[in-house]
């Protein structure tokens, strides 16, 4: 494997879902050498037992960070609170070093982190505090679709006023950036409008004559085309159709995750752009509820893994 | 036909797609004899020699209203909007007689309304004025959904303070109604969230747990089932996947378009529900653009001209 990318991938939330859909994942991955774990041996062993999953810790990379002494399933904040950050600690060395060039990161419980002190939103935040990035892109990935949004996860309400020309504008030019890094030459990139039929000229709303048409006018500006406004209604099915972008831009959450969920749904992941490697994460969170039961379906993981890997390839090229 | 419904069918603008669509519609009908046509046979006439398009004024039904001397392509506000009020006019006439039992109104073109000062929204609004009603629901209906909005023509920022608890809970309890008089008995409804992750346990918005469930409580204390506040990137999946509802309700427009037209697009057409008869229409405008290129895509039109027969016929049942 000598001069191929190894991803890190941290196991995420000990008592969830995460060491289950890994350990599926692993087994699926028609080569799992290209991946250095980062989590407690003994929780993976213990999944594995428990779960009937094949597993040979000869045959997988594993940098064991043995922060569980007695493995369990479900929420206990106290103990996966330090232990998915040691987890994540351990991984960004290994980055800093290059020797890891990519990053998945497993499920982790929000609320955990808060109650043990650890004040970061949630990963995505982490992983650009430590790489000193202020401006990234959260980017759906899937068979159909890649689609970016302009905010997370935020309120609608909240989400609205988030639409104006600066943001919008920086958004649309770290995508051209990123997506070219990737290969993508041109990038093929169209914006969604926020209002129903792109505001009807006004009649609908605003902001896309005042706010996504002026950003998308600079970009143009700076050589940078972009499509659109298109009206929501429409962009997503002319893109399944004609395949003619390479990414969308979406005005908020779920006028992205509804048309991907739809089309892509176990066959898509996130994907963080903007931070100086590539990093992935399954699009679901740690599924207490089902976890240590075996049924937890690893389809997005293994699409987080090989998006990962392709793709840190890509920056590499 | 003895006792089967005829379906009266407006011709829409002139100028439009309207003959087009209806023309190509009616020759794909397996029965063009149960709907009843409201408009100038002088236009049809034209538009199928322009197009190319068989038709025989013997095989079809039609109120011939003689409005437009000569036919033309394109906008003419004040030609067009005076005729397709004629139109409806007529059609109403042939409801209030029971001469008709059912209604699919062709696409208008609202600014002519407007420069011809017929102050109405649209046609959903010019009916239920027509029959006094002043609470009625829009619902797209396709192969794979069916699915009312909570507000229709609005920008998304005018949009939000329209999911309150007394609105939702009165459409609510309109499409049980309504569904149950078409046969669906109980009718299965599912209510769509507005925020991300339907508001996160209150983290992102308040919405679901102030207006929307207590909407839903309020129902089921007078022995209506609705499921939900579920999160809008699960809901349309899970109705896809299972076709476990009979209807969805969503909190905003493009939150029901986006999914409607990704998955049904030309196999869905609008209804109104909530006027003493059914009403469809296709979910397209005038698309003047093309008028009278012979290229206009029947598909939802003929969807609709196929829903307004069969459920005007389940209401008789």
């Amino acid at each position: 494997l000598r001069g191929s990318p190894i991803i890190g991938v941290t196991l995420g939330d000990p008592g969830s879902i995460g060491p289950e859909i890994l350990l599926k994942a692993l087994n699926a991955d028609p080569n799992p050498q290209r991946y250095l774990i980062f989590g407690s041996l003994r929780v993976l062993q213990h999944h594995a037992e428990m779960l009937n999953i094949p597993f040979s810790s000869t045959q997988i990379r594993i940098e064991d960070v043995d922060n569980i002494s007695e493995p369990y399933f479900g929420p206990r904040p106290k103990q996966s609170g330090p232990a998915t950050i040691d987890y994540l600690e351990r991984a960004f060395e290994f980055l800093q070093q290059n020797r890891i060039q990519g990053l998945l990161t497993g499920p982790i419980h929000k609320e955990s982190w808060h109650i043990s002190g650890y004040n970061y939103p949630g990963q995505t935040e982490y992983c650009a505090s430590k790489a000193n990035v202020s401006e990234f892109a959260m980017v759906m990935v899937g068979e159909t679709f890649r689609v970016a949004v302009l905010s997370t996860h935020l309120s609608l309400r909240d989400a609205l006023p988030l639409v104006h020309k600066e943001n919008i504008e920086r958004k649309l030019g770290l995508l051209y950036r990123e997506l070219k890094r990737l290969g993508f030459d041109p990038p093929k990139i169209a914006c969604a409008a926020l209002n129903p039929h792109a505001g009807e000229a006004g009649a609908f709303g605003s902001e896309e004559s005042k706010e996504i048409a002026p950003a998308i006018a600079e970009l143009r500006n700076s050589g940078i085309l972009v499509d659109g406004p298109i009206a929501p209604e429409v962009i997503f099915r002319q893109a399944a159709a004609t395949k003619k972008w390479d990414i969308i831009l979406s005005m908020y959450h779920d006028q992205a995750m509804i048309p991907i969920k739809l089309l892509d749904f176990e066959r898509c992941a996130n994907v963080t752009l903007g931070l100086p490697f590539i990093r992935t994460s399954p699009d679901h969170g740690t599924a207490f509820d089902i976890a240590g039961k075996g049924s937890a379906n690893p389809g997005s993981m293994i699409y987080a893994m090989q998006l990962a890997w392709d793709w840190t390839l890509r920056t590499q090229q």
